[in-house]
């Protein structure tokens, strides 16, 4: 390869728990972290989960040396809980506040609180331009009966719709977080099928960590057995993404995630294994890659975009689902709302008749009065703030489902465009070189 | 110009002041604006305001004919307001709600329940990529003494932002909408300083409509001559943006406003005037405009960027203020909080002691005890509430302001690399062909 240049890059990833107070040794592990970060070996650190900004002030200091250059992203009641430490230079960074995450009063869950969303920054590395995403989406609870689906399938969309439209000026994406999708999910199918993301975990050519790369394992002694079931032991959820572009080719050479335990020390750096991958990026002049309009490349395409069409699809179905259950929710709000209204009505008719007749003693029981009309405004208000909680819920998957709607017919209209539109295979790479998304402009 | 084509495009924006059952002849101004527009002279519809689907959806299909593709923006808990009809097929849309919006105890000013928002469609104008942006800031209520300042500045902030990161790849970037300020405020200068929009009014060749563009006049019956103080004739805060790229220029012909009354109607189209710009796409091959890397372009970027530090300063401080002001209110919600939970104890020991020595008579009048005991329950409540909200409103604030900090750092980082860094000038153009805006990478 003529005018060639390679370069290592390499991208650490963790979700820190660093709940202050909650979560166990929270403060011996972030020491933990610093010290294992500070030796320099990594170029580029994504964490999450940093829900106290004095946690991240204090890793920032340990960590001045190494890797001078670090934001924090600020977001909703807690945080994002997401910082970027690197050893490039950060020109630019921003922030998109994930429309649906959770609910308030679901406060046990605690994730409306943290205000989830995916931090872009824009470091210069070499001479490339590179957009690296931080992110955290909402937790999984309970795998069989995930109320949290339409919120994660909406957020995953807007992460791929996010990323797809900011890296259109970067040379090279590099995507780190705690996705809570295991590689199969629909969200991650969405990601990766829109975005041409590639994981790092599936294409490294030497890998050294937990089998199948998972990163909530059984034997780390913070997580409960019970959340893993029937994945004995342990599932994947952490990832390190990345493509490249016309001005730079990207491969991972190798990737590590840490296996629980931490040698000289009691337990582990956070209930999630930190994921490490090597990256090394090949700039080549843009000449290169552009001759290969052959008739093969254009069947992946058209595979592609058919996938595309598919995953968005049943992403739409879910987003569906969870509008209907929005409306029945605010339907139940309505209901009782309009029941405590009826009652205080009700309730002031009564104690108003005997006080009409003009002296007459007040045969309404006081106590019961104020009780009763206290819960009544209290149901009152309840209800009006669940109202406009599942009015916002409502535009904002409406919004969405507009959103992949409109994506369809314009995959669709692209797929008409292909002269031998062939069913979509499932083993599918892109050429060496082109990291293409289905959603690259045809025309 | 070898190579080059020509395109016309007629761009029209509307604050349609859509308030169902509260805005005047509501339902007469849209069959006015349904019918205006049918009759197919704009290419690309920008509206704001319509806070009813029900209207954009009776608009659509009237539009249905002269611009078949249409998509209408949803956030918050009414709506963004923000709809696009289009000649030209939508490929592809995205929303950005702006992480501040006014609050929501001020319901009659009723932004925040709006949920503002910039929302960008993604447009094929022939060979061309066009990215379409429509937006809606914070209104202005009292110039003087106007509290939502730091919110404007911040939703202009993120506004300059969300174009900039995801405008990359488009050969051409509109900006149509009402931005709630005035040509030379704070937001505005920032918005154009740091994406290289210009304004169409400015760059017109010809123009027809009212003095110095103004798009609230006092001439409107709709419009309270009160809020137009001290500006008699009326105010500019509508606006149509644009700039080009390598691959087209852009230029505006012709501009055009509506002038209060409508010919054979009895009142305007809304309490905003419209706007109306021609503009002229003409591509070129991208070779044309790199030619041109001489001094004098330098010191005209430098200038640009000194420029630029100065307004995100401003911005800064602006933000600031903003970040006292909410921490100043978080305060006084804690202080009231904290005496409602006293007096809820005080009340609790009084009665309790009476009921502690057995079988005493209860001394404390019952219904002031459960008056009291709901003004104590109301006071927490509404100072949580107040608290979440505040907190919120902080790590926006801060948020804004660290990714400022960031952006002066890097500007200025930048201006030390120029050879000659002149002190800005005010008269200032790019050079024909090209609209850099302050950020554009130089390495």
């Amino acid at each position: 390869m003529a005018n060639s240049e390679s370069l290592s890059v390499r991208v650490f990833s963790l979700n820190c728990w660093g709940i202050r107070y909650l979560s166990k040794h929270c403060l011996q592990r972030y020491a933990m972290i610093g010290e294992m970060l500070s030796n320099g070996e990594h170029d580029i650190v994504l964490l999450q989960e940093v829900w106290s900004e004095k946690d991240y002030l204090s890793l920032k200091q340990k960590l001045a040396c190494c890797h001078p250059h670090s934001h924090y992203f600020k977001s909703g009641v807690i945080g994002s809980g997401l910082a970027i430490f690197s050893k490039y230079r950060i020109h630019d960074t921003f922030l998109y506040r994930y429309s649906l995450n959770g609910y308030p009063y679901m406060a046990h869950h605690g994730d409306w609180f943290g205000g989830k969303a995916v931090g872009m920054a824009i470091l210069s590395i070499g001479s490339l331009t590179a957009n690296v995403y931080v992110t955290h989406l909402h937790a999984e609870y309970c795998r069989d009966k995930d109320s949290y689906l339409p919120h994660r399938v909406v957020q995953a969309w807007e992460l791929q719709q996010f990323i797809r439209h900011t890296s259109a000026g970067a040379d090279v994406v590099i995507l780190g977080g705690d996705l809570n999708m295991h590689p199969q999910d629909l969200g991650n199918r969405l990601l990766k099928a829109s975005t041409g993301l590639r994981d790092s975990y599936s294409e490294t050519r030497k890998f050294d960590g937990c089998e199948d790369g998972i990163s909530l394992i059984a034997d780390n002694p913070f997580v409960s057995k019970k959340t893993l079931i029937p994945f004995e032991k342990g599932i994947r959820i952490d990832y390190i993404l990345f493509k490249g572009s016309s001005k730079a080719d990207i491969y991972c050479d190798f990737m590590s995630t840490t296996k629980g335990s931490v040698p000289d020390h009691p337990f582990p750096y956070s209930d999630h294994e930190a994921l490490t991958a090597e990256l090394r990026l090949e700039t080549h002049s843009p000449a290169e890659t552009e001759s290969d309009g052959t008739s093969k490349n254009q069947d992946s395409a058209a595979g592609k975009v058919a996938e595309l069409v598919d995953i968005v699809t049943e992403a739409r179905t879910e987003v569906k689902v969870g509008l209907h259950c929005a409306e029945r929710m605010r339907y139940t709000a309505t209901r009782t709302g309009v029941m405590g209204l009826a009652l205080l009505i009700l309730e002031l008719a009564i104690a108003a008749v005997p006080w009409l007749a003009l002296g007459a003693e007040q045969p309404f029981p006081r106590t019961s009065f104020y009780m009763l009309a206290a819960l009544c405004f209290a149901i009152l208000l309840t209800t009006s703030l669940l109202y406009i909680f599942y009015t916002m819920e409502l535009k904002s998957l409406q919004g969405a489902e507009d959103q992949m709607r409109l994506t369809v017919g314009s995959l669709q209209e692209k797929l008409r465009g292909f002269p031998l539109a062939q069913p979509h295979s499932t083993q599918r790479r892109p050429p060496e070189g082109l990291e293409p998304s289905a959603f690259d402009p045809e025309e």
